[in-house]
């Protein structure tokens, strides 16, 4: 610990998981920024479920994807009051499903604005895994920012989890700068993803440091996403669409910066543009998978902007293995810089997000299944969405072997609406809906999108409803669910 | 017209609107900014529409609310071959739900760029009502900005329609800066609403100013929107409110820039204002009517930035008699400044938006009836609402005389999600949304904002959702549209 906590003068803060678990009061609210397994103060929550268990709850807040050391452990220790932000744990997710605590998803770029602004009253305890504490008492995170550093400027106490495990290279790869509250906020003056406008740290009155302890469970990284048919026939149609709206002079060589998440349909689009002739790739985005480092590796990337890394095990050692070259590349930012549609309109981001089904106008559901049960957060892309240059959908055609179709009469829960979506990918093809009308787009995204099994009868209930209903966008409500419905009865979609 | 058009050299592009009319071809792209009968060239469009019919059809381009003397004749001249962006005319919403021609509703404030990266090929001519022509051609608009010069700067051809009935003094109020096109976009200089940034007419290369007509046709503005107990209700409610907040520390004493749209809510509001002890007050807005001006008069008004004027008769009488005044308050802008969610999230604003319907979980549907048939456009109020600091929705309990609930199980069209949405207000009250998870959200609204005949149906609905369905947001989906089913089978919502 005496070569990461570098200020001698905090060294006496350093204690037990235990004992900084014990800081922690009934009623309290926590914020963390995670990047799942790594980047998460993990040791701390284990200890802290094991004390809250039958004895207190907690509001905690977070924007990243927060693993089961933490959101498991905690749920079953019944100790959230209150959860605010992003989640990936199953376990969480049922918890909220079934409503044991009010559970707020919450836009990631928003919340820590929101926390700020007061809304949700204040911050007791901000919770940050670090690579090093500095000499002048500041903290030097590990592998992502996420809202980790507005929570450490506004918290009453801060508690350092040490990750040794994370090497102290790591330091540099942070640009941290955290906008001013409205209206006092000024034009952010960040104009490319590589720039670098702020700290490499958290610069926290070290007084605040409450405790300091040492991370004694191993970074449990998911293994490498495995790549799958579809998610190459997506990612092909989309880089043979990129080298068209090339060839038309519609976008730049390089493109523009590049947003994606993680996950099999990413990684497949990544290797296809490692394949490609495209270099100098920009990217600004919330996370970013190892398909990142692959695009590094292949002379691909210029720069790669991100709040979080969500890599393999396999993907850290390779960072950690050479990190000076990794952090040319690389920088960690926090949310409310990945995910601010103030940077995203700037940069002129080419954003792409996934979906759970979308339906023939465009409108997509990201969040629940049949309207009603959450399988994940909105995240930032709603930002992303909204404001970026082109904002690109990407899913399968069809779900649950061929049982679900992923194109829908209507979608069961809009995150989405039609205005914030410019093109729609299936592993069927593209649906190009700049500059179409309602009616132009569902025909199109039938066509080009949906699988041959369901093409008919989307086309039907389009037809039927233009014919019997009329309108703008023309919807029949007695049979906008049919689809879902008859799922529900009978286990498939189809009749 | 020499008053008018001080670049001696253009007066030789002094014209008729028809022979104006006649510079446009089949097929050619339009770009109007119109603020309805005011700021619209209406001369030209009278002519052209003549001129149209049974021998061309256009493409139109406008952030504006367009008036009968563009739409509702280019609609009976059958002279759209496909029309873009903001609409208010009834013809024109007719024809849209017919589908007589394509009409692509688009956000105002992000339309303009879109024109600008190609995406829906060249604007061929620009159509600008003016007040004047400067010494060095530059073109000094009449009452309203919005996308004017986004076309204006693009265009191949800019026709200039000069309208005597405004007053040269109209000269000064205009703010005129547009961002560049991403990736080269910087930094808005803009951090406060009364901030001017630009230069105060739209900078057109003289020589593409391609003919000058004088506009004579009588200004049309509408009559002030009269003022009901509903919206009044409304508005003590939200007063109300923002004093809690202040008093709480969670809003500054003179509040926060100010956005809302124009009619009997807006007025409403503004008068609930002008009686109030808020002083210094700024608004950030894409229009405004004669509230706006009462406002100033009251001594309450810090700043006004708009993109648009949209007073009544009385209200650009009272506006043209003391001019010099009214323009240290008054900066008309660009929308594409006017609608930027940079600029949005940067002054902190308080947006006040309104809806057709809004569901229990917080869902707002803005445009379409029963799903299907569009009433207006969406506007700006996406980008207000994600962006805003403090997302309000104003309307009333019910529609119709009461056969229809503005607060439905779930709306049949979402223009803007549960995450866009902090406080819902209706004449029953007023149900602040924040930090709540989808079914404390619909027990507030429902108990705060539905009209009394409407509980036990919403509650009963929601209950019973929670026990057969369960989930996060639980949804009955046969069911989820039974009050608008029951509302055309029967006439009421009510069984």
């Amino acid at each position: 610990m005496e070569h990461r906590v570098r200020a001698k003068e905090l060294l006496n803060r350093v204690t037990s998981p235990q004992e900084a678990a014990s800081l922690v009061e009934d009623g309290m609210s926590l914020g963390i920024g995670t990047g799942d397994s790594i980047a998460c103060p993990k040791t701390f929550f284990t200890a802290l479920a094991q004390q809250a268990k039958g004895r207190l709850r907690v509001k905690l807040f977070t924007g990243g994807p927060v693993p089961h050391e933490v959101d498991g452990l905690m749920v079953e220790a019944d100790a959230y009051e209150r959860r605010f932000g992003q989640f990936s744990n199953a376990w969480l997710r049922d918890a909220a499903n079934e409503r044991r605590f009010p559970l707020l998803d919450t836009r990631t770029g928003t919340l820590p604005h929101q926390v700020r602004d007061g809304r949700f009253g204040r911050i007791d305890i901000a919770l940050i895994e670090a690579a090093a504490i500095t000499e002048a008492g500041y903290i030097v995170p590990t592998t992502s920012l996420l809202d980790a550093p507005s929570y450490a400027v506004l918290a009453e106490k801060v508690i350092v989890e040490i990750n040794p495990q994370v090497p102290p290279e790591i330091e540099g790869i942070h640009d941290v700068y955290i906008p001013e509250v409205a209206p006092h906020r000024k034009p952010i003056p960040l104009e490319k993803p590589g720039d670098r406008i702020g700290t490499p740290y958290i610069p926290v009155n070290p007084e605040r440091i409450a405790a300091i302890i040492e991370s004694s469970l191993p970074d449990n990284p998911p293994p490498r996403a495995a790549t799958d048919q579809n998610s190459q026939k997506i990612a092909h149609h989309l880089l043979e669409f990129f080298s068209n709206e090339v060839k038309r002079g519609r976008l730049p060589p390089n493109l523009l910066p590049l947003q994606f998440g993680v996950g099999a349909i990413p990684d497949a689009f990544a290797a296809e543009l490692a394949k490609s002739s495209f270099t100098d790739i920009e990217f600004f985005t919330g996370t970013f998978g190892d398909g990142g480092l692959d695009l590094i590796d292949a002379g691909k990337a210029k720069a790669l902007s991100t709040a979080s890394l969500y890599l393999s095990q396999e993907g850290f050692q390779r960072l950690y293995r050479d990190l000076p070259r990794y952090k040319r590349y690389i920088v960690i930012r926090p949310v409310v810089l990945a995910d601010c549609p103030e940077l995203v309109a700037r940069v002129g981001l080419i954003a792409m997000n996934s979906g759970i089904e979308v339906d023939i106008y465009g409108h997509v559901n990201s969040t629940h299944i049949q309207g009603s049960r959450i399988v994940s957060g909105i995240g930032g892309s709603c930002d992303f969405m909204w404001n970026a240059f082109l904002s690109v959908v990407l899913l399968s055609s069809t779900a649950r072997r061929g049982a679900i179709s992923c194109i829908v009469p209507m979608v069961t829960h809009v995150d989405h609406p039609e205005h914030a979506v410019d093109v729609i990918v299936t592993e069927q093809g593209l649906a190009d809906l700049r500059g179409l009308a309602p009616v132009e787009r569902a025909r199109t995204i039938i066509a080009n999108c949906a699988h041959p099994d369901y093409k008919p009868l989307l086309s039907q209930y389009l037809e039927e409803a233009i014919n019997s209903r009329g309108g703008h966008e023309p919807h029949m409500l007695e049979k906008a669910f049919s689809f879902h419905l008859r799922f529900a009865e009978t286990g498939s979609m189809k009749p």
